[in-house]
């Protein structure tokens, strides 16, 4: 479904457009999320104030919904900008960040999902299951279950919301409900770094933003993610480095490194 | 009152457990504290809304509160969380940042301390010696004074409220009021990286997760910041590359750095 | 009308006095602008409630304003605080962030410009096109025009807000309406790293703390994050490096790097 190819061709839609990525992200990644997007040559924009969101979305070419540090003035603005981003028929990336661990993350999630059908659901293990209603055990914002205990769900969220769901983990997941693609690039140390996955989430943004098709917009943001990631890795000596190489990878990212390293099926 | 053996342990202990740590913090060290817990091994989550604060205290194993950049909506739900806390017999960090700078954050740190009676209030000298009315010459969130003249208000203070008060400087001063550790660890370019305070009392918390003596869980983590602080000083160039390798240091954090390097009495 | 002297003296100063600069900032800058403050020795405070604005204001040598998450309470923060700032007769700098992309942010920033008369407006060629009613191409946060394209409007605007005008780009502009310095130090990696005009506004508050002449403290803040950009951009592999490198520059920065490379007219 998704190549080497077809990853590279996209990553040079995004360097020469720098589509515009608006986002409603949470306080602990804000900084990180724009090094990425900057990175791979996205523009970011955060902005939440319920005043201006419906002028910022009118520039952006998609929307990136976060709810890692909820609260109730952010939620209006979240599901106004994600009304006019509908109206507009730009995509919408939902990271439903700690679903299952409170309801008030749950619902917030399932009402977005809801009132405006997201282009796609990017998640954990955890948070997909706890969106499907099944009994997961959540830790707060990181997963206790492997992707593949999610692949069931991933596949009914996709049907029933009529959306692309990509779980990050060991094994990447994307299913639009039909169509399943898995990436196995990565590596361990990743889930050390705070707000990775939140990073895939924006990524996942300024792909959709450049590609029609969420599947494969979803699908290459979780390759690049784990090509950066494991080559940053190598030469990193914990998670600090990490960080740091992780945006300098993503900046210097070729078509070799992509050639060499694409591991999916 | 404690070792390298007991530091050690509790380290191997967050590494196996990975205690959830829910930071109700300021916005300028969300990213780096998260990165401090995960990096040792702990599981740390951000969640302020009041809506959410009780049910995410009653999935954490402690409650780290730090009122750097405060606002009303947020004490709200600090004292939410403190009473869940309480009630839950989880243990309550409080870091008091700027307390005398303003009247707000003074105020809201006396409430807290005295409606909810943290397990560890853990400050700089100028913040402890402002909570114990002694006339102290503040200047922002950084301390004017050597934890050594703070000596009297820390024995005070955690006389007054019946808990630990750790004080970070020069030398590391922690005190239930009756016994007193000192850590002689640490390096004089940390407090040029923003937020290390900060990390101390998100890693306190993670120590108190795991060790039912508070006094032991704030000695524990001061060691480590200093431990992990001066290796990372050692091979840095400044206060960037020691922000890192801060991070990677503690990630692989070993027996004979703690055994080679803990000065404490 | 700034040489290598003045800027060195400047710099020496901050080191000695540590100002106090209060910053009412943006989340996503938050952790990188007290970084960049304190490794050129300056103290910097995050504090936006409206209870405490006006206190912390009252220790604080100058007060950063910037808009770059902008939501109502925080702008009626951000009005108190200039107020006082102004009564105080200490130096406010405004960053436009993201002026011209909505009009909250056009016209928050004309509303803090004309009550409280800014000693610096610090943004990109877009924000002060914007401010001066050209109509200009906005993308968000990001400029998309050159610092030449603002000339005109930065005169305007210094003439109109008897004020300072500092225009971040290729080429530096700052100018009081009458005189024009410009900077061309830098490095095209620099706007990968998201949030370093936002660094430029937090240093120039430093400068304007220790230099009463707002031209040159905003010259001398220019002059010196191209000279720290362009080193830290010439060892870095991409802007995850750049990042880091930049904070130790700013933190080692000495007499000859400033005569080697200050190229100002």
């Amino acid at each position: 479904m998704i190549t080497a190819e077809t990853l590279w061709n996209d990553i040079l839609k995004i360097r020469e457009d720098a589509p515009l990525v608006h986002n409603i992200t949470n306080y602990v990644v804000m900084n990180t999320t724009a090094n990425a997007l900057l990175a791979i040559g996205a523009s970011p924009v955060m902005a939440h104030a319920i005043e201006e969101v419906e002028e910022m979305v009118g520039i952006a070419r998609s929307l990136v919904i976060n709810i890692g540090t909820l609260s109730s003035t952010w939620i209006l603005s979240m599901e106004k900008a994600a009304q006019a981003a509908k109206k507009r028929g730009i995509p919408i990336i939902l990271d439903p960040v700690g679903a299952g661990a409170t309801k008030l993350r749950t619902d917030t999630a399932h009402k977005i999902m809801t009132d405006t059908s997201p282009a796609v659901i990017r998640g954990n293990a955890s948070e997909i299951m706890a969106l499907y209603h099944i009994r997961s055990i959540t830790k707060g914002v990181d997963s206790s279950h492997k992707t593949e205990e999610a692949l069931e769900a991933s596949i009914g969220l996709a049907k029933q919301y009529n959306c692309v769901v990509s779980v990050s983990g060991e094994v990447d997941i994307i299913t639009d409900g039909e169509k399943i693609i898995k990436i196995f690039n990565g590596h361990p140390m990743m889930p050390k770094v705070t707000g990775l996955g939140c990073t895939a989430s924006a990524l996942t943004g300024a792909f959709a933003a450049v590609n029609p098709n969420p599947l494969m917009a979803a699908a290459h943001a979780m390759a690049l993610m784990g090509i950066a990631g494991e080559i940053a890795a190598e030469i990193s000596e914990g998670p600090g480095s990490l960080q740091l190489h992780f945006l300098d990878i993503l900046y210097k990212m070729n078509e070799s490194n992509i050639k060499e390293r694409l591991k999916t099926g």
